[in-house]
């Protein structure tokens, strides 16, 4: 018997139907005598729904009581799932993050988890029942109602798996697993067995949005294996683990893959050691997400610095240079827009130093243009043009062989 | 500087503009230096729709899970309502019922209020924030999700002010007030300025749906005063209170009805003591209510018995009749369907003993077939054909005068 945390997001729930669907996969887990907890989303367009009355109501609106709306989503889940698995014969009862003990900080919209007391979903599992519970959602130590924030469902699966000492969290979505490059994109993209934490966390961030990064965090850190799969299709997913017990060790494991990004260069920036610290504190201030940054040196006391970012957030971007414009110090601001952000990420890379060299003589040979880069060490990132974004993940998913499973390490 | 209760229903808040209405509502209330609680059902259809949701899942869904949907109609209400009073430049913070300490007995869909710790709702009145409380929700002792059934959300606010020695409670609701008699059926159905709990009590029972019984019931417990009044409109609604406080007492002030009521006679029943409480426990049994019942002698030793009930309730107590036939040892059943209730009710009847034998006289000069009676201590019920329903109140209600605050007594 193992006991097993299952995530199901607003798609696999989107409908009465579909969640019907679930309490089958629920009861299948059940049924070989594995003990359950279901951690659920709201259904499907339902937080976007709640979202636009509220902006109906307030430009900016409380984000207390954004919290106190946006939870009744999954507690509408959690509940209608339930009835299902009873329907379906199965004991089973639901909780809302504070009934299940998720205990939080006392911020609004983007709180972590301080400590899971998990006393209630034991004392049912012990009763044989399956325990459904609300992600996204938990409580401060005054009783005030708290979200998690982008990806908080997974985090709740992941943090539940932990408390609980859980065999496996299962996350399941619309997808089959994690792919080598994006499937919808590119053909010959291939399904992974497997993925290590850290892999997973490069690929996460940069934009692959199976998973959430900070859930896959959280499972690096309490060393829960993740296995992503699909709720509609019966195949096996990929396992998320640490890389000591994978099977095999890759050099480049997946491609992500980003456009809409735009190059900002900031020409005649002077030579002083707060300079790069007050842009980008005065960005970060002004939550504008900043990606690859580079500095290049010029022959006066002054520097050139360029840096990504998402092409809907750079008018704000320029708004807020030209505002600090005196403070700062620079000559002048031009931008680059339709870009794609192309990145390979393996844990390979450590111990093969040409990796990055072989990727822009693909890029070269492919006749693609690289205007930025970024490296760690098991991460190389490129900004190629927009409209080559495609060619360019095509001949590294070639070249890297990621379709044919064979650029195993020794 | 007074402390008001309002309530609003699930009408008053079907929109987000009808919750920015109620928003102003609110803010002219506090803007006259009074601390305001309000309470809130589900936004309009939002029940309906939860309801049957839960429906396409289980045909009889769990109790326990029912609350746990159901209560995220007014948690959605609360958060809005709060964002509007934000919006426009007031404090406000919104609970749910656990947080607001409404606690229940440990039952599902129909719990009792226990208790209520208005602890966090004083604190935050202290702190000159409007409180908006989640009507018609609670929590049991051990964190369990209740709610109170049917006229809940009136039976929180009540209880509130009840808990809180509030000054007033307005119950705020699509019609203006309390009317002598229904004014969609009835022309010259006139608003009553005031009404004593035990007259509304009646008149509540009787179907005149502008306030559940329990919370005049609890109005009254605590003695509570109550307004009944429009969210729409500016005028006055009717308080409701103790007689004793009221300026003019009346012999008939309201009269009530009800269509769609049938008589089942049972012939032959054995003349045992038993009988009659055997015949309505188990009908009771099966939640099938009744409403006034009649017993007539025969010349043996049986005895002729009819009960009225709802329309739609016939068939199942029919079926439950014919199923107990053994053990009750009647005779035979029929039913005569087609009938309505019309009832008057005042605190005057008390002093007045010949306000029956009035009523009667009034019927039989308009031709109309009186076919039960029951009566109590401040009401007349009178079964009648349903085609003579509004012909017997006109009649009743121009005889009594009551459109023309003119039955007043010395």
């Amino acid at each position: 018997m193992a006991l097993i945390v299952q995530k199901f997001g607003g798609t696999s729930v989107g409908s009465v139907e579909k969640i019907k669907n679930v309490a089958n996969r629920v009861i299948e887990e059940a049924e070989k005598g594995n003990e359950v907890v279901v951690v659920v989303s709201a259904m499907g367009k339902t937080t976007d729904q709640l979202v636009s009355m509220a902006r109906d109501i307030s430009g900016s609106p409380s984000k207390r009581e954004m919290d106190m709306l946006l939870t009744t989503g999954e507690q509408v889940t959690i509940s209608l799932l339930t009835m299902a698995l009873i329907e379906e014969g199965h004991e089973a009862i639901s909780y809302t993050g504070w009934q299940a003990g998720m205990q939080t900080e006392s911020v609004h919209g983007n709180a972590r988890i301080l400590n899971i007391d998990a006393t209630r979903i034991q004392a049912q599992l012990q009763e044989k029942k399956i325990v459904v519970v609300a992600g996204f959602q938990g409580h401060d130590a005054n009783g005030e109602i708290t979200t998690l924030g982008r990806g908080g469902s997974d985090t709740t699966a992941v943090a539940i798996a932990a408390a609980l000492n859980a065999d496996r969290c299962d996350i399941y979505t619309d997808v089959t697993g994690v792919f080598t490059t994006d499937p919808r994109y590119i053909k010959g993209a291939r399904k992974l067995q497997s993925i290590s934490y850290d892999e997973m966390l490069e690929l996460a961030n940069l934009g692959a949005g199976v998973l959430h990064p900070r859930a896959v965090e959280y499972a690096k850190n309490y060393q829960i294996p993740l296995e992503v799969r699909s709720s509609m299709e019966r195949e096996s997913g990929t396992i998320i683990e640490e890389e000591a017990t994978m099977e095999e060790n890759l050099i480049v494991r997946g491609i992500a893959f980003e456009d809409s990004i735009t190059r900002v260069t900031i020409y005649g920036l002077p030579q002083s050691l707060g300079a790069l610290s007050t842009i980008f504190t005065t960005l970060a201030k002004n939550r504008i997400n900043v990606d690859i940054i580079i500095q290049s040196m010029t022959a006066e006391d002054t520097t050139n610095l360029s840096f990504s970012t998402k092409s809907e957030d750079t008018e704000a971007a320029l708004i807020v240079l030209e505002n600090n414009k005196q403070q700062l110090g620079f000559d002048r601001v031009e931008t680059e827009s339709g870009l794609a952000k192309v990145s390979i990420v393996g844990s390979g890379m450590v111990s093969n130093p040409g990796v990055a060299a072989e990727m822009f003589e693909v890029m070269a040979n492919t006749g693609i243009q690289v205007k930025m880069v970024s490296t760690s060490e098991i991460k190389v990132s490129t900004v190629v043009n927009e409209k080559e974004m495609v060619k360019a993940v095509e001949s590294l998913h070639e070249a890297f062989k990621l379709g044919q499973h064979a650029n195993v390490l020794a």
